[in-house]
């Protein structure tokens, strides 16, 4: 048996930066404690979900991958806790901003950063105001004995970009989240469909899949409203919920994952035999 | 608004080709009398599941499609109660054979065939014994004012074949199947998973999926016992189950589908406008 311990995270995240990161932190400690040895944070932790507004005040937030406080905190953490913590940050190089996620390994290094590939926008969610489309490519990090893929909220209702991440030998796919509630549609609650698409990524690649989502309300400078719904959770390998928050807790989520089991039972599936790469043409066609 | 009415099926399929399609047809009229215009038959429903053993003399059972015995009665009905069936059949087309799906319109003409691209194989369901790897890529056709992908029980695993068929203009997608218990364990029930994916496959493209399977016990010449799960089911476009059986019903599923409020909601969401078609360069490749 070849285990790993993960940890998922949700936590009320209406602070400033430092509150937040504090806030962050003590979570992860609390996570390495109980034995976690890959730790989620949710996205853009260090402060409230700016993106409501259309404000260039806002990109103030934004720093260089090694000189933000995020990046910086939970390398120090890292390295001292012996864990990999996936960081979600607004970062800056040079004229561009990207929503970013540093992957920060047991040793506190910087492996390498992902850019978030799909960017949504709408009322709540302005995130095309602020982000350039990410360059990076899907990215998928050796962390632990094991290859993780992340993608950061939007990424995941894309089923290609799971399997992209999968095709690259992640065991474990992870996604950092701020999701809540939509202004122009008091009744719409995303929150069964975001976690169905996800239980749907890790039914169809067979693996477990970790979520981590802000909750509660938050406030921003124009006085709107919003509500972020939590929900987060951890899968097993097929898409079975085996850890999980509703929209009104805080704290980590922990589960120990038999990689060797997954494996088997992802090779017996044979998902990854019958496919039929030279059909799926259509997928990459920009049209 | 713009409706269409849709049926799935459920029912024991032990019998003989007479017997089977005299039961499906039962039910097709049925649907029909209900108002539905689409109606989906479970996966090659004029015999037992018969992939539970090699056994060469079974490949008797298939038939060029124009011949066959399913698509022939199919046909008649369809015309007759100007309804659309995607009929599933043994297709043999000289020495090959497919896992085919003839698309028969309310007209009762063959718009096309669909043969089955992902084809499995294991204990109860030793599929590339008898199929070949479907040749016709996947396969989208307008009937009853609608745009329809369909694909065949194990394409339900693929996101890539849902969402080639939504980026090829379906509205809706339908899975005719066969899927039941796991004779090297009994304890492994997938229907929850099997399920979960394809509510994905929903969620990801923000449109209804169809699913009909068989259901009950049957029993094979080599005297193995094999019994299918039924859990046929309708969603919405957000992936909520809307009609459903459990494993021990049979009879139809009827629901009826807002086509223009689902469009709407799935533009909103912008899934398909934050496309990274040039991320997935992965997917296609044969490794």
């Amino acid at each position: 048996m070849h285990a790993i311990t993960i940890a998922a995270m949700q936590l009320p995240l209406a602070g400033g930066s430092v509150q937040n990161i504090a806030a962050v932190s003590d979570m992860v400690v609390a996570a390495a404690e109980k034995g976690a040895e890959i730790i989620l944070p949710p996205e853009l932790f260090s402060g409230p979900y700016f993106c409501t507004i259309e404000d260039e005040a806002l990109f103030a937030l934004a720093a260089p991958t090694a000189d933000h406080p995020s990046v910086r905190a939970m390398q120090k953490l890292a390295k001292q806790l012996k864990v990999a913590i996936p960081t979600s940050f607004f970062e800056r190089d040079g004229h561009h901003h990207y929503n970013s996620l540093a992957m920060i390994d047991d040793n506190g290094e910087i492996l390498g950063v992902y850019r978030k590939s799909h960017i949504p926008d709408g009322p709540g969610y302005e995130e095309k105001f602020f982000f350039r489309p990410g360059n990076s490519g899907f990215k998928v990090w050796d962390v632990k004995g094991t290859r993780i893929g992340v993608g950061i909220c939007w990424d995941q209702w894309y089923p290609e970009c799971a399997r992209a991440m999968a095709l690259m030998g992640a065991e474990l796919l992870l996604y950092p989240t701020a999701i809540g509630s939509e202004p122009y549609d008091a009744a719409l609650n995303t929150a069964d469909m975001w976690r169905r698409v996800m239980q749907g990524h890790a039914a169809a690649n067979a693996m477990p899949v970790i979520a981590s989502n802000r909750v509660g309300r938050e406030t921003d400078a124009a006085g709107n409203h919003q509500s972020y719904y939590g929900h987060s959770f951890i899968t097993n390998e097929r898409g079975d919920l085996i850890a999980e928050y509703g929209d009104n807790e805080d704290g980590i989520l922990i589960a120990s994952i038999d990689l060797e089991a997954a494996r088997l039972f992802r090779a017996g599936m044979g998902f990854f035999r019958d496919r039929r790469p030279e059909l799926y043409g259509r997928l990459t066609e920009d049209r």
